[in-house]
């Protein structure tokens, strides 16, 4: 077993609000990142698989197949978007870190190829925060 | 003449876009950067500053003042904000690093002490996009 | 199960030098790292706990609270101090960074509330070398 | 049990070619990384080891020596290589990053001393690729 | 005078050979930098141009289209290729950063447009070595 | 006229502290700096010199060379040593970023070859504080 991992970015814009709560609740809670007019960030996404190497390529899958797969179906999602607003996977969900990497999990496992399983989604939402999920 | 750079962050949500053009020109000219729902960054503010080390401390100026000098003068108004709505600087300029580079160093020279002078504003937007004003 | 890591950033002195032996012996050891003048280091703390996000929040744990916790019980401890004489939990136990990082977890596992778990210590020395411990 | 990482680096050519196909079906798998007359890479090399302080040094094992042994028995055989012509354990392999890593996990493993067992040789080939193995 | 920045990548092979000495000379001087079966590196390539942003854009000029004439004119020759082999404009020279910074310099400068100018390259050979050039 | 840069590293322990103020002023003016049991950095020295690239070679200067001339003139006094106690060139100075930079300077400048000059000593005392020196 190998684990093989490719780095991909977007920047997108969020805010931390809870839409049942009254606008102080949220300030009180979230501080500054309930800003209703948003903030962003630059993310920085690391998707981690695992597989055997296969004997002629020796890869576990074409890296750069890899890339265009996160892309087409993660990052145009989330590039230069706003989470709460744009994103379909997000909706009705609060945009913290912890579920945008879940949902990111989500949304990439069905288009993966069958020789590789998706071992990890670690998202940095700033350069001292990141999260991971193993999808359990 | 020695230069002190002090590094600080913030996080913002813009977007790209003229309010003097359609729709479709901002996005002809900006594409995914007009989104109008916003996209955000996590910028990297290099604030570097010139002058002569006072023997009695060996500084140029205290970084720890200078750190306290550009969060209260120029990151409090930008940090989790949206560039375009909030910021009083950026009203009626284009949301660019370029314009926002040079709206900080004007925020900061007036609050600098007489004992340093500022020298460089570089402003990564991305990790691989950086911009650098020296006041002329 | 999600994964949460906050990186804090920590300044201090310290030597390799165990008591019971000579100078001599010291130095064939720890070589330089004996220096009995001290020598010293910018850590960088990984902090990674793990749980499951509150619906309400989106949230494993409030990170900038974690933050908090972790200066307060951690960094003000260590920052800008020398590991050998000024900090409590140090005492006795050589200064390496495996014995470091195990102290902190120590120092952070009884101050962390009950909805998340420290799963890691991730203590990196120089930009080489780093130690995890995962409190077994 | 606690974790110690040493990172080493190398630089290296190579090219992704299987010698049973044509020229021009490895153009079609590898695309550019076929080029015959070779590309290259500042590798980066993470060796991660596991075991117990010993209480007299507080090491897991001197990471000086550690880094000894991976110059002696690894980088002096791949740093500026020919990683597909000048390495032998690389004979008869594709010069994956996957393959190198195993590679490197089988030279390096005869050499460790007893007090303490690889756990992990992380590889990464560019800012945006690594590959991970664990041993099985 | 606004300052911007663009930085790309590109991954190549080299030798450091004079073709008019032997090969032990060669190796007297270059070392394992002569392997005659080459060696590579991951370049970091920094292109600061320099002019007045543009007021309806705020743009110095649209970094996007920047970036596609690095490509087009210098990466597209450059990466995953063998530089003492594979490049035009380094034919006769010898491959060394110094050489591949001016020579880079010399490609782009005549596809800039007219509204900015060619300021700095700087190109990294490894995380600890790089070279600048300004054009004279 | 090309400029080459080389970085090192080095690990020290220091104390902001003049002799000349009692140990309340010293805390009041540098605060946890002063703690009298010393703390310490990870320093990362950038050495630029300037040249003009020799046809033979393609280098300004052999980078390898340069390293051993910084290790050799200016690592070995600094690196796992104590600023204030054991460096000569800092004697009776204040160990601040500035003066060490500049003390740098001074060691290196009677110590390389006439086809370099010195061109500028950068100091990386944290992630986020740097000074330059350029001579003058």
């Amino acid at each position: 077993m190998v684990y093989l991992t490719r780095i991909e970015h977007f920047n997108a814009a969020h805010k931390l609000y809870n839409p049942n709560w009254s606008r102080e609740q949220n300030e009180v809670v979230f501080g500054k990142c309930a800003n209703e007019n948003w903030h962003g960030h630059n993310y920085e996404l690391y998707v981690t698989v695992k597989g055997t190497p296969n004997p002629d390529t020796g890869f576990l899958y074409d890296v750069k197949k890899l890339s265009i797969i996160i892309k087409d179906k993660v990052i145009e999602k989330i590039d230069h978007r706003n989470l709460n607003i744009d994103v379909d996977f997000m909706q009705g969900k609060m945009c913290s870190t912890e579920n945008l990497a879940m949902g990111i999990w989500n949304e990439l496992v069905p288009h993966l190829p069958s020789e590789i399983k998706l071992h990890c989604i670690k998202l940095y939402e700033t350069a001292s925060i990141y999260v991971e999920y193993y999808g359990e």
